[in-house]
C-alpha cells in the first residue's frame, strides 16, 4: 500500500464511504501488504527492470516449467539458473523459443524489446574449468540489463594474458573475477584497476582445494582493497551484484 | 611512462635529440616504470582521490609515526587503521592535529579543503560490540569521499528497529551490514533494498561463533542476491568498496 | 520391578511363600528388569502415547518391514522415518493401509481411535527445497499427538511472507524453524515471538554452506533468546521434542 | 499500536476528532512502532514477567552500570550474564543490594514481591568444571520465574550417581543437561526420562575437544530422541529456553 | 641375521672358511636382512601366531585372489577384510572353502588345526547400523586366536539394555566398544569395568556427525579413564589391538 | 550393598527382625547404592590397587589440597596431574612429603609399603618438549603399580636413536608413544614390535599441526596395526590405559 | 620482444624506415608482448627442454585431442595427465603411437631424438594404492628429462624395507616420498639423506585421514629439515619440482 | 661404521688381532652406530658444510645456552632460531661474540673461516608483516652456505614492485617466496621464473585467514607448477631446502 493508497483509504473512511470495519479488514494486512511479494516484484520490476531468477537446483523439471511459464506470462521475460538436462528439456517443451546456454546451466528468454544494455560489466576467469561459473555471471548480469564482456582463461601464473587486459580493465565499471585452486586472480586484477572487484571462488581444483575452500579463504584475505566475496561456484550472486552497481552508475542523479 | 611520454620518447629518437642507446636505457625500466609504485599512486590520486591507507595492525609505534608524516606530507591527509594506543600517541605526537577516532582504532587527517562528500553509504550494524568494526568501515568510506550514515543496533531479533531505518536504506546508493554471531542481517537488508549490500562478519560471538566463522558462512549462504562479502572484521575492506561503488555513481557519463 | 512388585516379592518372603534362595534370584535381575526394555516401552506408551519410532536409514527392506509389523502388531500404530522407495514398497507390501508421505519419506498407520490432537505446533520453512525436513517434523509431532500447522516458504529475504504468519506464531505453543542456506529464519521468528523455538538446520545450499554447516553454526549462534538446535536435517528430532513440550502444556497440574 | 488503538484512531477519523493528515502521521510509523523496543518489551514483561536480560560481555564496567540502573529503574529488576570482576564492582557500586553469583559470573536483583517460582527445571552438570555454565543456566531460569533444582558432578563415567537422581528426574517438567569433554550426559539423561532434554557443551576440555566442538557435536547427534542444543557455553541460553517451556505447563488453557 | 648367525659368520671369517671379501657381502645387506620382511613375518607367525591381514580396499579382484592364495599356501591360512562383492567372488573361485563373512566385508580360512581360543574379547556395538564394523573386529580379533563375544544393540539410550551385559563385561579382558552418533558408549562402559576399553567410533550418522567426526572427538575426550581409540569404521585395528592384548593374559612369566 | 548384605537382609525379613517397610526403605536406593560411588572406590582399590586420580586443572588451590588429603587419609596415596604451581604449593603445605614431579606437572604420594612393581611400560617420547606429557604417562603408569622405563628424544628423523632402543622393546609389556609434530613414531614402533602401542599425540609443533590436530589425524590414520590412540597431550591417560593392561598380564589365570 | 628487436625497431625509427606512428603501434603490445604466451613458450623449450603440460581433469575428449595434438605438431611431443578413458580414447585416436601409462592415468609421446636422461630423481611410494600417485609423478619428471627410478611399498611399518633403498637414496639428487594415511615416510627418508624431499600425501586411506588431510599435516609438520609439500595427490607438481632441481645440478655453472 | 673400518675390523678377526667375541661387541652396536647421531653429525658437516641446527621454541634459556656452546665447541658454529628475549641474553652471556638478529628471532656465529657463499637463493616476501619468517629463511640459507638476497614488500596488489625484480628472479638458483593473507605470490613468482618455488604462507593476516591456513591452502593449490610448501611460519625449513638445492648445484659431477 502506497502512502497515496493510504490517504485515499483514509479519506474514503473520513467521508464515510468506507466503514471503520471495513478500514480495519483492509489495513489488517498493511504492514504485511505494504511488503507483499508480487508488489516488490512490480517495484522491483519498474525500478530494476527485471523479475525474480529462478534457481534451478533442487527443483522437479515439471516445477521449473510451471515457474519459468508464469515469470514469462507476467514479466514477458525468464532466467533460470543451475538447470540439469531434464530440467531444461521441460523447460524447453513449454518455451520452445527459450534460450538454452549449456556451458552456463542456464535457460533465458526476454520477449521485451530490449532497451540497450549499459555500462560494462567484465567478467575474468583463470581457468579453463572455470568457465561454467563464469558463464552463468555473464549471463546474469546481462539478463539484468548490463553490457557484459567476458575474457577467459586470464591465470595469474601467465601475468602477461592478464596485462593484455588492460584495456578491458579500464572499460570495465565493475569487474567479477572468476577463479577456483589458489584464487590468486581477484589479488592481482584488484591491484591493477580502481573499480569494484567481485570474486567468485570455484570449487575447480583436488586435494586441498577442499572444494573451493581454499580459493574462498584467499579472496576473502585479499590484499587488494575493494574485493568483495561471493560463495563458492556462485556465479549468478556475482553477476546480479555487478549487475545492480553497474546500474548505479546509470542515474545517480535522480536517486 | 604515459602514452604521451612514450610518443614524445619515440619523436625525440626520430629526430636525433635521442639517442638509441638512450632510448633503450629509458625504455628498460619502462614495464616497471610504468606501473611503478608512486605512477600508480599519483594517479590514483588525481582519479580517486585518496593515496593508499595504512594498515596499522603489526606495524611498530616508529613505523607508523613515519608512514603517517610521509603520507602527510606528500598527499595532505592520510588514514591509518587498527591503530593500537602505542601506536596513536605516537602519530599524535608527530602530528597533533590528526584525528583519532577510539572506537574504530583509527587516525586521520586531512589538509585539503575538502570537496563536498557525495552520495550516500550507510552502515548498518547489528550488535553494540559490533560497534569498532562498523566505525572502521563508516570512517573509511568517509574519508574516501563518501557521505556516510550509520545506524547502529540493527539486530534481526527486534525487526522493528530494522524497519524503522526504511528512509535510510531508501536513501542509500550501498549499505555496508556489519552483524557477528548468526550473521543474519544481510540477508533480511538484502531482502528489503534493491542496492548493493556488502556484509561484513564480526569476530564478536562466542562458542561455536568459532572467531565469526558463523557470521562469515551465513552471509556467503545469504539467500538474498546481491550480497557480497568481505573478510571477518574487516570494516576497511567493507568501507573501500562502498566508497568505490558510490563513487561511480557520481560521473558515469565520463568513464 | 515396580514398586507394588517388589513390596509383593517382600511380603512373599516374609510369610514364607518365597525362600530367600529364590527372592535372592529374582531381585539378581532387578536394576536391569527394572529398567528393561518393554517395561520401559509400555510405560512409555501409558505415559506419552507412543512407542518407538523406526530410524529407516540404513536398514534393509526387509528389516523394515519386520519391524513395522511388530510394532502395528503391539502398539496399534507405527511411525518410520528416511525410508528409502525400496523400503516404503516392502512395508506397504505387508501394511497396504499404511500412509506412505513421499514428500517425507516417511510410512506411519495408526490403527486406533484417536484422541483428538492438542496444542499447536508450528512448523516454519524457508525454501521450497527445505520441505522434505519440515514435513518429517511435522509428520512425527502429529503422529505423537500434536495439531500441526505447517507453513512454508517463509524466507528473511521476504519479511513480508513471515510478517503474514503473525497469526499463526501467537497460536502455536512450540515453533520448529526449517532452514537452509544461512540460517537467519529462527533468529527472526525468535524475536517476533515469546515461544520455545526448535532450530533444524537443513543442508540445502551449496559450495560454502558446507552440507549445512553454515546453517548449524548460525541457528546455535542466534540472537535470539529462546532458540535451541537439532541436528542438520533432523526433523525427525524437531518434531519429537516439540510434540513433548506441546503436551507439557496439556496436564501441568498432574504433574 | 494494538488491535483496540487502531480500530480507536479510525473511529477518530471517521468521526473527525483526527483530521486524515494526523492519522497518516500517526500511521506512518505504525509497522514499526507496533513492533517498538519499548512497546515490545511492556508486552513481554505483562506477559512473560521478566524484562530484556543484560548480556555483560564485550560491555564496559560504565555501560553495564548504566544498563543494570536502567532495567532496574523501569522493571524493578535486572539479570546481568557474563559479567568480569571489574562490570561486577561497576554493578555493585550503583546497586549495592544486587546479588552478585561470581561462580556464574552474573549479577541480579528483583525488587518486586516476587510471585512464587513455577514448575520445575532440572539442572545436571557432568563435572565440577562445568559450574560456572550450569549455574547460569540455574539462575536464569530461576530468575525468569521457574523453580529450579541444580544436581552437579553426574558424569556417565559413574552411572550410579546419575540413577541416583531418579527423583528429580521423574518431578522435572523441563531438564538441562550440561556436559563438557565427551558430552554423552544429555543422550544418558534422555534414555532415562519422557521430557524435554536442553544439552549445553561446554569448552571443558583440552586437547581434541576444540574448545566445547566435541560436547557439541556429540549433543547434536544423540541417539536420544528429544535432546535439543544451545551453543557452547550458553548456559543463559539453556536456561531462557527451559523456563520458556516450563512456563507453558503453567497456563496451558488460556493460550 | 640373527646373533647366532652373526657369531657363526665371524668365525667362519676368523678360520679362513670364508673371505673378508665373502663376508663383507653378507654383512652389506645385515641391518636390512635383520629387519627382512620374511623373517619378521615368520617371527611374527611364531611368536604370535598370525600372518600379516590383507587389507582388501582399493586392491583390484585379481590382486586379491593372488595375495590371498599366497598367505593361505605360505601360512596355511589368511584373513582378508574390506572386500567387496568382486573381490569375494575372485578369492572364493580360487579357495572355494573360504569363509565369506559377508556382513563383515570379509574373507578367511584356517586350514591349521586350531589351537583353542583363548582369553576373552567382548564387543559391543550401540546400534544395528555399526554391524559391519563391530564384525569386523570380531572376526579378526577371533582369527587372531581370542575368544571373543560380540552383543549388538546396546545403547546409552536404554542404558537397562547395557546393565543386562554386566556377566559379560566381568568375564571379558578386554572390551572393544563400537558407537557411532554421538560416541558415548565407550565412556558408559569405560566406567563400568576396569578393563582395557577399545572404543571404534563409526561413521553411522547424518549431519553434524560428519562421517563419524562426533564419534570420535567424543571418544578421544572420554571422561573415562583407560579408553583408547583407533580410526573411524577401523574394525580390524581395534580387533587387532584387543587380540594382541588378549592374548598378553596369556603367558605374562615367559616374557 | 553386597549379595551377603543382600541375602542377610531378605533373612532378617523372613524372620522378622525387619519389617516390610524397613526392607523397602532399605532396597529402595539399592540399585544406585550398588553402584554407589564409595563402594565402587573401594572394589576398584581391592581390585587394581588404586584409588581415583585427581585431575588438577580447573580446580582451585583450596580444593586440590582438600581432594589430597581426604585421598590420603582414606587410601594412604594420592595421584594428581596436571597441577599448577598454586595449586602445588597448596599440596605441600598440607602435605609436605608429597612428592612434585614439576616436570610432569604431578604431586603424588604412596605411605603404604608398596608391592614390587610389576610387567613393563615403556614410555618412548620423540622430542625434549614432548617430556611433560611422557613424563606423565610414566608416573601414572608406574602410581599404578607398573615397572615404567621413559626413553626420550628418539625421533623418527633419527632412526637409530629409535633401533637402539631395541632391547627396551623387547622387554615391554605395553608401548607408550608421545609425539607432537608429524606423529610418526608410533607408526614405525609398531612396526618394530608386536606388543599394544598407545600413542599419545601432543601439542608440540607449530602452523599446520593446529595444537596437536597433525599429530592426533597422523596416529589414528597409523599404517601400522595394534596402534590405539589418546586424547592430545593426555599422558595420564596413556599411562592409565598402560598399566591396565601391563596388570592383565599378571593375573591371567585368575580372572 | 628481445632486447634484440628492441633495439632494431628503434634504431629503424631512427633511420626513418619506421614512423613514429608505426612504432607507437608495434610498442602498444610491447609490455604484454614481451611476456606473451608463444613466447615464454619458446623460451621455456629452448632453456629447460619442455612445452607446457595438460592437465586433463575437466577436459572434454575432444578438448584433450585437440591440446595434445597441437602440442605434438609445434613441440614433437606432449604429456597429458589426469585423463580418464575417454580422453585417452580420443586422443590415441587421433595419435596413435601415444603411449597410454593407465596405472599413471598419462598420456605421452615424445618425436625427438631424446638427450640422454640426467641426474636422478627416485619415488619411494608407501602402499600399492599410493601408485598411480607415484607413476604420475616418475612419468612427469621423466619426461622432462630427469633419470628416474621409483621404488613402491616402502611403509614405515616395514622398516627393513627403507633401509634396503640405501644404495637408491644415496644416488638420488632429489627424492619424491608419497604416501598416504599418517603420512610419516617423507621424515623418515628426510632423516636418511641430506637431499631435497618433496613429500606428496594422497588421499588414501579412510575415517580421520580426510581425503587426505591426515597425510598433508603430517608431512607439513615433519621433523625432518629439507622436506617441502605439494598438494594432495599431486604427483604432477612433484615430478615437476624434482625435475626442476635435479636439472639445476647439470649446469650450475652456466647459470 | 665406514665400509672402510668395517673391511678393517673383518681384516683385524681374520688375522687374530681382533677375537670373534670382540669382534661381536664391535659390531653389536653397528646398524645403529652406523646411523648414530655423532656420526651423521660429522658425515653432515664434512659433506653439507653445518651442524644440527637448533630449534629454540620450548626449550628454557639454560638448555639454549648449554645446546650452543656444544655446538660451538664441536663445530666452531652454530644457528639457533625462535630464540626469546631470555634464551637471547643467556646465549649471549655465554657466547657474547654471538650475532643476534632480533628481526629473524635468530642466533648465530660462525668462527671458521667461511667458504665464499655459493650459488643463489632469492628470498621475496610479500608484505612488511612477513618479515620475521622471510629473515629466518635468508638466514638460515646463509648459514648453511647459500649466497642469499632478499627483496621484501613484493606484493601481488602491486605487480610492478615484483617485475621490478626480474633482474634478481633471473639471477637465482632457488626462489623462497614468504607470503600471509591470501598466499597468492608464488603462484606469480612460479609463472615468472623457471626455478624451484619453495613457499611459506606465514599467519600474517586476521579473520577468515585462519593463522595461516588461507595461505597454505593457497599456495599448496598453486597453479603454476614447481612450488613446493612448508610449514606456516617455517621460515627455517624453508631456508633449508633452499639452500639444499642451491647446493645441489655445486658439484653435480661428483654425487
Amino acid at each position: 500500500m502506497t502512502p497515496e493508497e493510504l490517504q485515499s483509504l483514509l479519506a474514503s473512511i473520513q467521508d464515510g464511504r468506507t466503514s471503520v470495519a471495513e478500514g480495519l479488514e483492509q489495513l489488517a494486512g498493511w504492514p504485511t501488504l505494504d511488503l507483499a511479494h508480487s508488489r516488490l516484484d512490480l517495484q522491483r520490476e519498474l525500478r530494476c527492470g527485471h523479475p525474480e531468477v529462478v534457481f534451478g537446483a533442487g527443483k522437479s523439471p515439471g516445477e521449473l516449467q510451471e515457474i519459468c511459464c508464469a515469470l514469462l506470462e507476467r514479466h514477458q521475460r525468464f532466467l533460470a539458473t543451475r538447470v540439469d538436462d531434464a530440467g531444461a528439456r521441460a523447460v524447453l517443451e513449454a518455451i520452445p523459443e527459450a534460450n538454452h546456454q549449456e556451458s552456463a546451466r542456464a535457460l533465458h528468454l526476454d520477449l521485451r524489446e530490449d532497451p540497450p544494455a549499459v555500462g560494462r560489466v567484465l567478467v575474468l576467469s583463470a581457468g579453463t574449468s572455470d568457465r561454467a561459473v563464469a558463464e552463468e555471471a555473464a549471463l546474469t548480469a546481462s539478463y539484468l540489463g548490463a553490457s557484459v564482456e567476458h575474457r577467459a582463461d586470464v591465470g595469474v601464473a601467465g601475468l602477461h594474458r592478464l596485462l593484455a587486459q588492460a584495456d578491458a580493465l579500464r572499460e570495465a565499471r565493475v569487474v567479477v573475477v572468476v577463479a577456483g585452486m589458489e584464487g590468486a586472480l581477484p589479488s592481482v586484477v584488484g591491484g591493477l584497476v580502481e573499480r569494484p572487484v567481485i570474486a567468485v571462488p570455484t570449487s575447480v581444483g583436488y586435494g586441498a582445494s577442499f572444494e573451493g575452500l581454499a580459493a574462498l579463504l584467499a579472496m576473502l584475505n585479499s590484499c587488494a582493497a575493494g574485493v568483495t566475496v561471493v560463495n563458492i561456484d556462485n556465479g549468478f550472486g556475482a553477476g546480479y551484484a555487478a549487475a545492480q552497481i553497474n546500474r548505479l552508475a546509470e542515474s545517480p542523479r535522480h536517486e
